[in-house]
């Protein structure tokens, strides 16, 4: 059975919406790539390979009497639906009609209550359990993975999608944690308020799958990581259920908040989150700058920081992106060509490009602009007023369509994400870039790699990777993991975090220990063994597989 | 053996300043409260009961091995100094000679190593670690309590008091934790940085007391709790050590920082931390305003806050708090006369205090001034220029001395803070202090109870009360006790957290449950059974007795 809004099976977004790629760029991509003309559809829905459910009949009794019978769902869609997120592995997987691994069914609870008896039933019966939300991950945080358990089940929470609690004077809401995007913004907007999280996969994406992994959204230089934003939490574990409650600060001993955020499904199901709001801004303005070298542009928004003055929105391209994006872009091209000619004059071509983006009142926007631009402008900067500016808000949330259309023409494209402070920042760049560079051209498939700066803090800034390859034909998943490793592997040997807002899934638990060393990881198995005492909740995930490093 | 730098063993600070309480303040506040003349020096040093330390030799030997023999000390004055905090109950039992509870000795590593040498000492001779700082818990965190242990060293930080490293370009500095405020504030200086962390224990308080206990400074609406400023974190156990890297975000799973600030020595020892600093202000302007009522300058401050608008220092007194501040303040009569003329004429007379203090350059300061002026006075506030805002600079760290005064006189005088949202502040702070007055008045010692607002948030506010009444002569520790729980119950039965900065040590341990749940609870204990299975960490604090809460 198909949901409304659900995504395509096998890729991102709306199955009737058909993402445009120009013949051009893509031709100029395959020559750069020297990729082959080649082309794979995703199989017809027909043949995706998908075993008969593994649920006993008393489990699924159970699970019925916990949710009703009408919100146990364990038709060929459904199962199809939820199994897999929207990484790259997911893709190539489901695009090849790989889906032995969909869940023996997909629950629809409607309450915490319902919740709690689904993990009772669970825990009883010894099913696994997978939370779902938008099931946007890319880091294979949805995968179904049984790890010994005969049976697993997915947990949609997209019937808890209620906004329970405005609180104006204070700045809160209660969220449900099936919300989408869209609804979130839609429910506090009548209040006059926005949450002001826009992460790409907005429109799909989730509360409880936010606050599960850590997410930043596009604007979260100026309203925080999704971490920054939880005042309230609720969750529950087949140990029971911890509330947390929406106090601005505390010094009662540690932050339980924090073990729960971020904990993917492993320590419990997040039934409610009490997050910061923000009253609708009356404006926005999104503005174009253009630096001569990345390290130039870098330092400019590092000052831009640690002078209070960055603006809602700070995103700088390296000099790859910024010629990819003026290739890609679409839009008026006789303007477009104008803004070259006028980048060219003033000696700034082969340049990196900034998006600023202010919120706000037009008063408080005027005076923020000008601090702005005084920084911007001594750091090296040029100003290229807001047509750049509004060609990104409008293809904001594209990057996942477009991918699908690369996929239909076997090119590899991946992202990952980094961050680490202002000191380490270029290094860590230099490092990725290379690895992944070096990584690709190893396997005969030289890389296209291109990044920008985003989410700045006074301490450093987030570096967000794109990269792009011919695919190999029947090897495509080896020639991913080689490059991911490769970029993970430098990305801990230069300092960096191995996630900035991906979180860490499936795709990233091997380098945990290199995180949080091992009495770290050691620890939240232990939290986990206290509170999901026989380990039904999302197994596989964020933890290392134990005996070795993944 | 006294240290360098060692308080008072029986009060605060240096042992060589005399606490000045005017003659007539203390009559005009014996007269309110119905105090009887009454004074009691504590017991000469000489009479103070402990009994012989119950080290065993071979763990005595082994310690000195750890550290060096010259670093153990087990002297009476070392055992005495490290007898308690400087909570109320401490000072009680302090000044009547009990140390009985002394720990057996006292050793002071040197290094990371030397701690991690101390704990195997220790795990394998089962002798309990109450780590140390600055000894300036007031909530009985560093109460030496052996629970079942035969013996007990108190872990002495002092010597871990260097500054390690600055990155001047991510604004990040790594930090002893045995570094007290002033030793942080110089070493930080001759980098022109400055962490900005100045609670009213600064003189004393160390690092690691600050990161273990969630510390909030008198800044901290501008600089952030201390929380907000962790960026790594190096912590080791009986398991071994926690080394969280600096990196400004990242969605590696829950986040372990937030499980090691705020332990309380319960899951480990500090040995580092990477704390974000600033640099030192040009210039630091505190002013006064003056409200009629408490609840509308707590609505001027959520505006303030809410509006971006908010200085570094923002304290809002209640009108008995202003009231005794005029009373107690030093400095000019004259002007202090001519300023009440003024109140009075406006009609501000028996109005609530409120101290805005802005930190940075001038023009800066000049910019942020005018718009939180205009926000002020819109809200009703009167400004009174920059005498009261340095009358309180000057005695910002005063108020314990004052409390040894007052306690030579048999009043008692103590002081709670929590945080509760702007929706349900004015609540809170009714509700509280309600409690404390009933609870003293059933006892026939009427209570004073004076507020104040500071550590502003988007979604609310901490609410830091003190309180004053005739001492009990022979039931103090009840009479306290009973006025404490009054209180906290109070606390929580109107939504706030049960401490904003104090941490929960011995004293809020019982109401733990209440804040984070049984779930919760357990859920620190399983953390603290994986990090340290022997129990030696800091015992009796932060956790509730186990069987029943607390």
């Amino acid at each position: 059975m198909s949901e409304p809004g659900a995504m395509k099976w096998w890729g991102w977004g709306d199955p009737a919406r058909t993402p445009h790629l120009a013949p051009r760029a893509l031709s100029s991509l395959r020559q750069l790539l020297g990729a082959p003309e080649r082309r794979a559809e995703p199989v017809p829905l027909g043949e995706v390979r998908i075993g008969e459910s593994r649920l006993s009949k008393r489990a699924r009794a159970s699970l019925e009497g916990a949710v009703g019978s009408q919100h146990l769902h364990d038709d060929r869609e459904s199962r199809i639906l939820h199994a897999a997120g929207k990484g790259y592995p997911d893709l190539i997987r489901m695009r090849s009609g790989a889906a032995e691994n969909a869940p023996d069914a997909v629950v629809y609870p409607a309450s915490e209550e319902e919740v709690v008896s689904v993990l009772g039933v669970c825990a009883a019966e010894g099913v696994a359990v997978v939370p779902f939300g938008g099931g946007t991950s890319v880091v294979g945080g949805v995968e179904p993975i049984r790890d010994g358990f005969e049976a697993l089940v997915s947990l949609d929470l997209g019937r808890m999608a209620q906004l329970s609690r405005v609180d104006r004077r204070s700045l809160l809401a209660e969220l449900g944690p099936g919300l989408r995007g869209p609804q979130v913004e839609e429910a506090l907007g009548r209040s006059g308020l926005t949450l002001g999280h826009f992460p790409q996969s907005f429109e799909y994406a989730t509360v409880g799958g936010w606050v599960a992994t850590r997410s930043a959204g596009q604007a979260s230089t100026g309203y925080g990581k999704i971490e920054e934003m939880v005042v309230g939490l609720r969750s529950v574990s087949p140990a029971g259920p911890v509330e947390l409650k929406a106090v601005p600060a505390s010094a009662a001993g540690p932050d339980l908040r924090e073990l729960l955020v971020g904990s993917e499904g492993v320590l419990g199901v997040i039934t409610s989150a009490t997050l910061r709001v923000r009253p609708v801004p009356d404006q926005r303005r999104y503005e174009g700058w253009i630096f001569k070298s990345f390290p130039e542009g870098a330092e400019a928004f590092r000052q831009l920081e640690q002078e209070g003055a960055a603006p809602e929105v700070a995103r700088l391209s390296d000099e790859v992106e910024t010629l990819v994006a003026l290739q890609l872009a679409a839009g008026n091209s006789v303007g477009r060509r104008a803004g070259r000619a006028y980048v060219k004059a003033r000696g700034y071509e082969g340049g990196c490009l900034a998006i600023l983006g202010f919120e706000g009142d037009a008063s408080g926007i005027a005076r923020r602009r000008a601090h702005a631009a005084r920084i911007m402008r001594s750091a090296g900067g040029l100003g290229l007023g807001t047509r750049p500016g509004r060609a990104w808000e409008r293809g904001r949330f594209d990057a996942p369509y477009l991918r699908d259309a690369l996929l239909d023409n076997c090119i590899m494209v991946e992202t990952l994400e980094t961050a680490g402070t202002w000191s380490g920042l270029m290094d860590l760049y230099a490092a990725v870039g290379q690895a992944i560079r070096k990584a690709l051209e190893e396997r005969g498939t030289p890389a296209l790699v291109m990044c920008h700066v985003s989410h700045l803090y006074r301490s450093g800034a987030s570096l967000y990777f794109s990269f792009f390859a011919a695919q190999e034909q029947d090897t495509a998943l080896e020639q991913w993991r080689a490059a991911k490793s490769a970029a993970t592997d430098a990305i801990v040997a230069a300092g960096g975090t191995i996630t900035h807002h991906h979180a860490v899934g499936r795709d990233h638990a091997a380098w945990l220990p290199r995180e949080i060393g091992t009495v770290g990881v050691d620890l939240i198995r232990a939290a986990k063994q206290h509170l999901d005492p026989t380990g039904i909740l999302n197994p596989g995930k964020l933890l290392p597989d134990e005996g070795g490093e993944g």
